[in-house]
């Protein structure tokens, strides 16, 4: 192709601007549904199924009673659900071979509304080498999209972001504004992540909910390098044996 | 007032997420309608008057044969207008004592989503400090609206709002993750905006329509005192010698 585009959606409620056919787009909700996913794709999820309302995940309960249900609203875990978000809950031990249905806050609702893309991918701090190797091979207009808090911008989302526009930049993408901003916040934040991020609002309220343990466990940088990708409704985890 | 807050909302398209009653607005659109609209008030201007169409302008015109009527859509101005959003329409042969119908593409369009808070500012890095210490007497929540590009983030407007957030930061707002992030990226930029804006796709836009004298001027800092209210739906000078 003449030219590739590196852009980043801030927040869900930008994602109409973008023609999401012309891109390969990576969904990011590092605190904490694409850190979870990336995690128990790692050990041996069979797919993770990702819907939009509490209630689609009861309906799959019923309808199979072997599937592990999660849901997430505000945070905490909706009573009644197997578990939520935290990364502590995607073990081996818990999912190893299993299915397992997730709705979160922010995570899902922009897997949704990317599912028309070329391809969708999850990407956290646990596989980003792996996820931009990736890309880089694709050779295709890529568009981050994040999560973001109750659709507005985050930061956490911001600055993984701009870590993949880092390990890019010197591939040939023309990098959109946000992406240029996502780039300089990396920077910024990059020599200490954590202690960048302790300064945000979205922190002072995990912080509230007692899961610092899992805010640090989210920002490990590549401790896997299982891409979850979706296939229909399901995320799987991407073959790397099959380079395209 | 308990606690008090400084948020910054990137683009029009995500002003739906703040209430607006609740703060006071800055209407930010660098490249170039708001740094017209303080230059056109620093020149004598009567009255500017924001409206979403051109259509609207026409109107105003038949109406008011002695209105000047701007207009300008993707960086040009609409043929028949009187001008356009370059700062340099907007001197004191041109202005002083005249009352302008403005429409732009984005800045506008800021302003009308922005009318139901309780003042409405024009915010530019001509007016910046003057704009600060106008802000820090009211002591009341703050919201700066960028108008970004095309209803999406861009690093000009985001920029300023970073400006701003600087010159307010040891004042007691809380700041949010917009504004923390503005507030970085301003730090990247600060010691040559100019030269830090260059990198940005709306920059190179505006070299190819020739505009770079424009560009060059709106980074000018501290130009002028002057800061446009609006009242009803006039933006007119605000009359420092009443302070709130």
């Amino acid at each position: 192709m003449d030219k590739k585009y590196l852009d980043v959606c801030l927040t869900p409620a930008l994602i109409h601007l973008y023609n999401v056919e012309k891109y390969v787009v990576v969904i990011i909700d590092i605190f904490r549904a694409t850190s979870s996913i990336c995690y128990g794709m790692d050990n041996g999820a069979e797919a993770i199924i990702p819907v939009a309302e509490v209630e689609e995940c009861v309906a799959y309960k019923e309808s199979h009673p072997d599937y592990l249900v999660a849901a997430e609203r505000n945070g905490e875990v909706v009573k009644g659900f197997d578990f939520g978000n935290s990364p502590f809950s995607y073990t081996r031990e818990k999912v190893a071979g299993k299915t397992i249905v997730l709705t979160t806050t922010n995570g899902t609702q922009a897997l949704h509304l990317s599912r028309n893309a070329k391809q969708v991918f999850i990407g956290s701090f646990l596989n980003l080498t792996a996820l931009c190797d990736k890309l880089r091979t694709l050779n295709d207009n890529i568009l981050l999209v994040c999560a973001g808090w109750k659709y507005n911008f985050n930061l956490e989302d911001t600055l993984f972001a701009g870590a993949v526009a880092d390990q890019l930049k010197n591939d040939g993408y023309i990098l959109d504004d946000p992406a240029l901003g996502a780039l300089d916040l990396y920077q910024c934040g990059k020599e200490d992540i954590r202690a960048y991020l302790k300064k945000t609002s979205h922190s002072e309220r995990l912080k509230q909910l007692g899961i610092e343990d899992d805010i640090a466990f989210c920002l490990n940088v590549d401790i896997t390098t299982a891409i979850p990708v979706l296939q229909g409704e399901r995320l799987v985890k991407l073959d790397l044996s099959f380079q395209a």
